[in-house]
């Protein structure tokens, strides 16, 4: 019988966690970190569905050790400045695990980031202005469970930095939500992709300078595509496989 | 908070119910009819976390009739000699409940059925042998939720109608399953579409002369399926609708 | 050797023809019809790689008799209040040509018509205003051979009957465009998808009382779906076939 | 008017030449080396619509220096025993140029290839045996241009190294070919794929050790996968670009 659900999804949320040290505007905002306003987001909409656990640049291995990759089913992304400072060798865990099935959930300016370029095969650049703009967000596809409990046609955010296409990724599996600006863009921000085993969701939303992450809407989003990108049962192997033997005879 | 799954997925098993009564083989393997034996598999699989109700076609209109419409979830489709007998009102009902984000699991031949086909957009198509032979389906998404629980690299049927290449659908949103046949064809088994706000499986095995659908990883599979496929919370419109007024002031 | 390209690819352009004739208004910008305003502009893009025909909806059979469509490799469609008039059996016709390789391009209000929302097998319906609005269509796959010879990051159009999601249509096999408009919304303007044989692009601008089919952009991207769509050499077949002898031998 | 295609597809054909000088089976295949039947078999289909040039693993930058990577329109990539010997800098400047529009054709054992897993994102790792078996192609999509002038179902191949699922790869963007194996497997063989501006094409048939590049059938495919991959006009950039001054007004 399919059991695999019954027990708690364990999350671990990864921030870079530089600007709310070091910028005094991040830190009126994300007082203790995006990460903490992600897992108090995250724990308020599922409860005991979820173990959350927080990791960040500045710990050894960027909290990112053998043990906590091993014990995780949906990851978090959240990085900006310090892209280039996470340890190709952390990059190269992340990549694996997310293809033996682990989540990856892929916030805003984490589409600079090394695992995202890793995963997506492409540059993962776009274009950006910082003016505080309306952003709204359409659905393309109602009905999907990342979306469910979300009313209306689309999601308004007041604030936001504008991100334009062309987002130089993959064609998506699902997209999910185009965000139209108020000063004259358009970007895919909700997107889905398999890789491997893993499921990865991108999602736009969110600056370091904006408190996004407190919307209830956002946090909805986030907490059902946990539920969406957990990982699934099983110990399949990627490896390359000799098969000396055929299944069936040959002449 | 997600609470969507908390009550159970009410399933309505379909099937012509045609085979069974007039061919003593078939009746020997599928004594009470094809959706019993898969009410009975779905039901050992899933327990409480399903409500399952069966239709066939002699029933006042087919058994489909608004009401049991309303409160299906998921809905699987069996059936092969009466696709025609199926009136073209029923089809549209169908139709449209899965656009309104029904479930849909369609089985073997009912590649033929109208619904099927209204869906799809394509004639659904192939090429077939009924010679008992070895079916192997190979796994081309390991991870996916509808695999759930399916171990190894395969699973493999001993005795089966094959179906081959080319199968006139879509382009699938996602291939889970490629068949391999002992006389020598391929086909697409398992494939997944997303169609307004229903989600659609196209599961391959299963004939009435096998006793496929007594087999524990078809039924666990198909569980998976149900599972997956149902119906998200919403109530969304497709109709068409005017927004005379702009959101954002035009110049 | 690859020749097929080496003869001139024949279109046809199919208008219903309607408020060209009974709006002045419309009159004024489309004096001859839609129809010859867009052969005109793909005459001047292609010269003599096209060959381009008419039909309207006033004619026997629609203007599409079995010649026509025998001899045609890519058909535009054009349709709004007449999407009804249009006998079933004619569309039963596209749909069998477009699944048998011919190209579709389906234009603006013509995601309303029966024979696209056969092929979708979807609703296919959308939000939309007139209000002369800016439209900026966005490109999202650069380099896509529709795209060819169209410079910078977008298409602007001055005044444009707006469309909005959600556009109720099956996941494109491409995403080529999106489009921001003035007063709020976004669409996915430029969707390609592959049915049977054939090959479609759906291709939002125009609209009768806005003169779009004049835009040189417009008219170069509707020349490259032409080419793009254009039928391949062949005489597939997709009926349903019986396959008694196997390939290979089974035990 | 779209004249990009006047001029000739300028086509490099890499091969890393190993197998070909050391081993005298397959020197007595292919004695000049597999690039060499290759260039041979495209120019005897596509004649003077392609200028073809050879590059090889032990020449200077393994012969793709930037005055060759620059007048590329399609490459061809074959490799097997030399995987790691291909420098991580022209990898990195091959991935580039593909991303910038360079079409790509990646033929059987390039699945292991490091450009190739750079522009996946997976391990694209599979099963394999070497046997003989008679290897299958079945046609998923009849009417894709790289399928044009082949006739029938499917293409047979009498005596072929098997290639097993899972293949992992990222979910085609169109699978145009499965393969089934004597032994007792499937293979995605022919998918494409789009990445930033450029176009793939992964095509399994080929080895070493069978005359397999010498078929007309598969000469014909990869010539037209040639025609489908070359690149398109455009100057566009992926560089992120910041765009300070929006282009409508924000409140």
């Amino acid at each position: 019988m399919p059991t695999a659900n019954a027990s708690p999804c364990r999350v671990t949320i990864w921030n870079e966690f530089i600007h709310e040290r070091s910028n005094a505007d991040v830190k009126k905002i994300y007082r203790d970190g995006i990460h903490v306003a992600l897992q108090s987001s995250i724990e308020s909409q599922l409860g005991n569905l979820v173990e959350v656990h927080c990791a960040t640049l500045d710990e050894p291995e960027h909290g990112l050790t053998d043990e906590v990759l091993a014990t995780t089913d949906v990851m978090l992304w959240w990085g900006h400045a310090g892209h280039d400072q996470v340890s190709d060798e952390v990059v190269a865990k992340v990549h694996q695990k997310v293809l033996g099935g682990m989540g990856l959930i892929v916030l805003h300016s984490g589409h600079g980031s090394k695992v995202f370029q890793r995963l997506m095969g492409t540059g993962c650049m776009l274009r950006w202005r910082e003016a505080g703009e309306v952003e709204r967000l359409w659905i393309t596809a109602p009905g999907h469970p990342i979306l469910s409990g979300i009313e209306g046609d689309y999601v308004e955010l007041p604030e936001t930095e504008m991100y334009g296409e062309h987002f130089d990724i993959p064609e998506p599996d699902e997209l999910l939500l185009i965000s139209w600006f108020e000063g004259g863009e358009v970007f895919r921000s909700g997107c889905t992709f398999r890789r491997g085993q893993g499921k990865i969701f991108y999602f736009r939303p969110g600056h370091e300078t904006y408190p996004i992450y407190y919307d209830p809407r956002v946090g909805r989003i986030l907490a059902n595509a946990v539920l969406w990108a957990r990982r699934q049962d099983g110990s399949y192997t990627h490896d390359a496989r000799h098969i000396p033997e055929p299944l069936n005879p040959i002449r």
